[in-house]
């Protein structure tokens, strides 16, 4: 496997692009297009609340019970949610106009929206950014780092990945973009993102691998604990690159697992480290834990916690904050049996053992944690299963942008 | 029932005292005495965390092993948490010494400590504490405030109430303080509580009254999602008010009960509204709900949504992230079939209804928001269950007095 510079278009057969549409937001792209110039096998996944967005609904039908995708359409500035059936309208509308300018049927066409929750969307606007979506949409670099750019709300930077790898002597590229900023949080995938394909894959084997990853990568982050409605994780695979089928057991589906959770896990990290107004990236990484949902459990509960968040951002060694939030948590230890290190770019520190802190360096566990990706390591000395869990730290700025987000 | 002027020392036979030690802060009260002349049957809850502090572990033995509680010794600075087998013989001295000077038995010194993880208690100028403790306590109004005074940390007022009640021609008083302001979220009781009273009531009475008001009180509250390793309530009750015993299923009985509820849930909102940095405290009530416990679930995922939280400090209309909240707590219900209102001291807003949002002005929604009390009515249609929870918006004061808390 190999990284590449590339995007949501790379894998062949792939185009996108990404236009200003005004549906909300003036004077900057606000809607993208991902487009395969043949059908796709698909996988997804959504979010869990019970509050969902009309175009995760639309897009759940879809996965679940078209034979194929072969387009979305993105906007951002209003997230139609909360808008009863009219919003649903919208999504039909939206797919209507694209598949007739695309040539393909409606249900291949998945939609996606971020932003404010319940208003309407302005239908015409909408339409209008569809055809200049169509008419733009290329195989280019510039046009998927363009589509990438588009979906982006409070994201500071565009997040796009591909890499390459061999699937029995024949290339075969994965591409992704990814946004999310806040709402953010890890009871799904938490985010809105689309990674394309070119692999040779039944749609049986790709949603299996999809449904095993994110449960170690988008549902492993969160910035601050509220399950968007509008969570969505697309996964497309057109076939182009002619591999022979990856099939379940065999080496080859061993290399396109790890490139997908490549892909997968540096989105996922990537959304947390650019978490509203973060500073850093706060990563857990529990080991030797009883079972697999413990390990899972205390990692998230520590990059969950508020005055950890808090702490953080303050360069302040509080580990106290730290073994707190393992202890309500709600996996069953004792506490006087684990371990926690700090752990830096250049070195290791113990911080906490039997029970109590260690006589440590104030000074050295505050430069720790004034690195940009901050790394608790927590040794349960229970059993051998690992998880890690990725969130960011709590600053003025979150507050900021989220009590000044609508107006 | 009467709300009267007083505190945790008013019901007879109860004294208190709160002074300064530095145990860690200096030129302020950091520890406090409640102590009663008799023997008290006692009831007390405690924090889930896995990590209980060395006092919690203390208290929760005396009050489930020794028949009677006569004295309680806090500090503030330092919470004796993260502590190991040292921090418990910190416990011990600490009591042994109060049990000395007072004439009492070990087992019936309770003992209380809030404030930094992990660090050990300077345990000679506890001791120095104690004595000094010992000496200034009384029945004196004032001193039942200095207690209270003595046992706040981040607390921006001191909390204590006091009401009285007629039990068939007996006068019967409860007191209370508590403090509490970071580190709280409804897992238990969240915060330290002493209430006091001179009723005769039994300890396994007293226990059932309490262990039943807490659900709806103390575990309704929320500053931060935090659940800390302190967390304590402890109930003295002494007898001397010589009322006939209080008796389940008598008028007494419920008279006694809706005191002690209204001193619980006053005291909970108190440590809510004064939730680190907040300038609001916020309300929901969740009417209609299928179950008691779904109402719990969906009134306490509203008031600790970090994103609503935000807000509500910029007084911005944006019922998007209640409803958002609603959805992701686990409690299943229709969107399309409830209703949210704001709900201001001088009106009520319908906000949202049939799956959208109603025309409403956003300027008087923004007036309700700016209120000091923020109360949001979710009516879900579903059954007749309610509950009601409370927390506070979320500030840049909450960040700042986080990121820099130890230093």
């Amino acid at each position: 496997m190999k990284v590449i510079d590339g995007g949501v278009n790379s894998p062949i057969g792939f185009e996108a692009a990404g236009i200003e549409a005004a549906v909300k937001y003036q004077n900057r792209k606000d809607m993208a297009i991902v487009y395969s110039q043949k059908p796709c096998v698909m996988a997804g996944a959504f979010t869990s609340n019970i509050v969902k967005a009309a175009p995760v609904l639309w897009d759940k039908d879809i996965v679940e019970n078209s034979p194929y995708g072969q387009a979305a359409i993105v906007n951002t500035g209003i997230a139609n949610a909360g808008t009863g059936s009219e919003g649903m309208k919208y999504c039909e509308e939206t797919a209507k106009e694209a598949a007739a300018l695309l040539g393909i049927p409606v249900n291949s066409v998945l939609i996606g929206s971020t932003g404010v929750i319940g208003a309407q969307l302005p239908i015409d606007r909408i339409k209008a950014g569809v055809h200049k979506l169509v008419e733009a949409k290329s195989h280019n670099r510039e046009d998927g780092t363009n589509a990438s750019k588009a979906i982006m709300t409070t994201d500071t930077v565009n997040k796009e990945i591909a890499v390459e790898l061999d699937i029995a002597g024949t290339k075969v590229t994965i591409g992704a973009m990814s946004k999310g900023s806040g709402m953010i949080h890890p009871n799904m995938c938490t985010m809105l993102s689309y990674v394309t394909t070119d692999a040779n894959i039944s749609k049986e084997t790709l949603n299996k691998l999809v449904k095993a990853d994110v449960v170690d990568t988008y549902n492993m982050i969160s910035v601050d604990g509220d399950t968007s409605t509008n969570d969505t994780l697309l996964v497309f695979a057109n076939g182009m690159a002619e591999n022979p089928e990856i099939k379940e057991g065999t080496p080859e589906y061993e290399e396109f697992k790890e490139a997908l959770h490549y892909i997968n896990e540096t989105q996922a990290k990537r959304l947390a480290g650019d978490g509203e107004g973060a500073t850093a990236l706060i990563e857990c990484k529990v080991i030797n834990a009883d079972t697999k949902e413990n390990a899972r459990i205390l990692a998230k509960s520590v990059i969950c916690s508020s005055l950890t968040k808090a702490a953080v951002y303050g360069h302040d060694a509080n580990w106290g904050r730290i073994l707190c939030a393992l202890g309500y948590s709600g996996a069953v230890f004792n506490p006087d049996c684990m371990e926690l290190y700090y752990q830096g770019s250049a070195n290791s520190m113990l911080i906490f053992k039997d029970g109590m802190g260690v006589d440590y360096s104030e000074e050295q566990a505050s430069a720790i944690l004034a690195e940009p990706e901050v790394r608790f390591l927590v040794d349960m000395k229970m059993g051998d299963a690992s998880a890690t869990a990725w969130g960011c730290d709590l600053t003025y700025d979150y507050v900021k942008i989220n009590a000044d987000y609508r107006s």
